[in-house]
């Protein structure tokens, strides 16, 4: 399997003003093209320590991808570096130049003088079009087996750093290149996504299966060409299996469905599988209000919520997704009682007796917003997320979620640990989770 | 100035599956510390790769901030990395094997077996106390100037990969000792906060000043000590000025109003100076929302906002900051035609003369949802997020804003392009500029 870097430029990224989303991004991309990545380096705007890394990275790896420093200015050294690191003079490429200043022509500008720089790649180098920004990449073919390049042995690729230019140039570009250069065998990557059970727990769960000896106690193995990994992304947490090319279809399978015997209770959809390996799943990925959306789209049913903690982020989750004008039809959000009570019906009698934060609230909440929007379903949350407004009783956590359907309505008292932003992050999961079960009966969801 | 490097461990990050939001963070804290970072590194599960990499960066470098590999499982490989690299071989730190059986303990769980090793450190460390999980981490002194000490120059210091936990025992621990052992002059970050314009408008209209030096085409240089960065946070664009300790008040306060004379009217709020620097400024910090919400809060007024094609994303803006209820009173989110008549009290007829997304349809919205609230302002947002239901006369992006108060109301006709969050997330900031204007009069919002 070849091996791949990921080199990114720039004081803005190694000094923490700027996250290295590139580098996760680029490295997923080359995993799932089959390359094996093994490090990622980050430099700032230097000459001489981005000489020194370029000239390390390809005399150890078969690709390195670059981004960043291809910009007009004195701090973009992309191009300087790779001719001193290689002893490859920058030379002016005329369609890189007629390209850039095209593109300022477009915009009813006149290129500045400093832009024909990026127009000065180093020699030998071939050119990548960049048709969503001025600066053009561009990459250093590697050596051929047995053959020195006169860099060391990598292909290096430098595309600019701006995310949305790096992608596109990437797809476009990049990615065609390295499936015909390299001989490459890409795997499966399938993901199974976990609410409402913590990352500790869902390894717990996993321990016994060969599947979790990546991470379990005991050391046992799991099969060779499954990586196991796993991560959290607040309310869901992920497993990764990542499989190499050459691993029968019968085995992934037959993994697959160990998986989802130990956790599959807790797993709201699969991604990466034929849909047949996890019948009782939905397959269709996303996150929970997605898969939510789903099934009340199949049928042809329709939600309506009610919040007062979460002020607006259900419906936000839920109208996230393209489409779901069809399954959400409303939502409110009621800090106050008396907006309780003029929006939804809530009686004064129930918050002067129980409190906004109750469960006979929340299920008017659920009930009233349900009635009164004729929706299939309703949501009802009150809660308190904190930092202020906790009292011994009902201390900050303390959430009460309902969901109203055809069949009556159904209620879940929770204590969330946390700030007020994980309080409401999982408030927002509790319903939908709640919601999920009352749609699916014997749904494997807990 | 010492310099620093940050090293992270893991296939889950140098895969990709993980975004390294670690080693930003770790940065920004050396970098105010008062650290020249000069370098990211990140590298899999593998003890050759590793032994390797703390060996070129021992060599380099003042201090090494190495996160992840300190689990309990045979691809936690902090440890024996370090003890090969440095000949310093593991040897059980009873303490730390305590705090860690302790830990299991109060969770009424036993550490297994496998556990032990997590207390197992290279010989000579020094130990670093985890109370927020399991794995406690460890540093290796450095050489003292002229005086080798074995391993190379650095002083390395090994943290959990575990953000919660890293980032505690980093604030709690780590940074003291820093600040004890090197000699540090910590700088002065300062960060302009603007939306409603373009980061290449934002550069352009910072031309000739000499602060954008640092990106403009003249070659004009910042003055010495102060650096320049461009951050991009759709909706927001920050300039952030990094002060060195050295620069006198003055000529910061100086550079200070040069960049707010040349961008102020797009800045909504100045973090990490004195506000009597920027007396028409905001110096609160935080995103635009919270920016109202405190300007609402002070003038005891509040907001009700009424939501079609933001979906609640607007109302959950606001109501994610502490405090929120003092100010925010309630929010509607109205799809369908029918809830927009029945919670709003928008005219049918206004409806079918206009359609729903219009100038009329955002007026009534705001006007209805301020009116029937009670609330100081009323917002009203109406438009096509896409990416279906764009139509020839209103494509998507097309998006109507209003912002209802005690004078009147305005309106602001939108087209954004991108897909639908993009979308969504500039109609939010849009009618927040709206509603900032509004309650600023003289604002130097634009």
């Amino acid at each position: 399997m070849p091996s791949a870097e990921i080199f990114s430029q720039g004081d803005e990224v190694v000094t923490g003003q700027i996250a290295d989303t590139n580098s996760a991004w680029l490295a997923e991309r080359l995993v799932e093209l089959g390359f094996d990545v093994v490090r990622h380096t980050t430099v700032g705007d230097r000459l001489d320590d981005l000489v020194a890394a370029y000239r390390e990275i390809a005399a150890r790896t078969d690709l390195c991808v670059s981004t960043g420093g291809l910009g007009p200015t004195d701090d973009d050294l992309t191009a300087p570096a790779i001719a001193k690191a290689f002893d490859r003079p920058q030379e002016l490429d005329p369609v890189a130049l007629a390209q850039i200043e095209e593109r300022f022509r477009s915009f009813g500008r006149t290129m500045a003088p400093v832009n024909r720089r990026q127009a000065m790649l180093p020699r030998g180098a071939e050119r990548i079009d960049n048709t969503w920004g001025t600066a053009p990449g561009f990459s250093l073919p590697g050596s051929p087996p047995g053959k020195p390049s006169g860099h060391g042995r990598a292909w290096i690729v430098c595309l600019p750093g701006v995310p949305r230019e790096m992608k596109a140039m990437f797809d476009a570009h990049v990615a065609p290149r390295l499936v015909e250069r390299f001989e490459l065998a890409p795997g499966r990557l399938i993901t199974f996504k976990a609410t409402g059970i913590g990352e500790s727990d869902l390894q717990q769960a996993l321990e016994g299966l060969p599947l979790a000896g990546h991470r379990s106690a005991d050391g046992l193995a799991p099969p060779e060409g499954i990586v196991v990994g796993f991560r959290t992304k607040l309310p869901e947490n992920h497993l990764k299996l990542r499989v190499r090319a050459d691993v029968p279809d019968a085995v992934v399978r037959e993994h697959v469905r160990a998986v989802l015997g130990a956790i599959g209770r807790w797993v709201f959809t699969v991604e990466g599988i034929d849909p047949a390996w996890a019948p009782d799943h939905d397959c269709g990925g996303g996150d929970l209000a997605a898969v939510v959306g789903r099934a009340l789209q199949a049928r042809r049913q329709t939600l309506a919520v009610a919040e007062s903690c979460t002020g607006g982020r259900l419906a936000a989750a839920c109208t996230a997704w393209p489409g779901s004008s069809a399954w959400f039809r409303e939502g409110v959000v009621t800090y106050s009682n008396e907006a309780k009570v003029r929006l939804l019906g809530v009686l004064q009698a129930d918050l002067d007796a129980h409190g906004a934060v109750s469960e006979p609230i929340a299920r008017a909440m659920a009930e009233g917003v349900r009635n009164r929007s004729s929706a299939t379903w309703g949501i009802g949350i009150t809660g308190i997320a904190g930092p202020e407004g906790g009292t011994p009783d009902k201390p900050v956590g303390t959430v009460h979620v309902a969901v109203s359907g055809p069949t009556g309505t159904s209620h879940r008292a929770l204590r969330l640990p946390g700030d007020r932003e994980r309080v409401q992050i999982l408030s927002v999961s509790s319903a939908l989770i709640l919601l999920h079960r009352a749609i699916h009966p014997q749904s494997p969801q807990e």
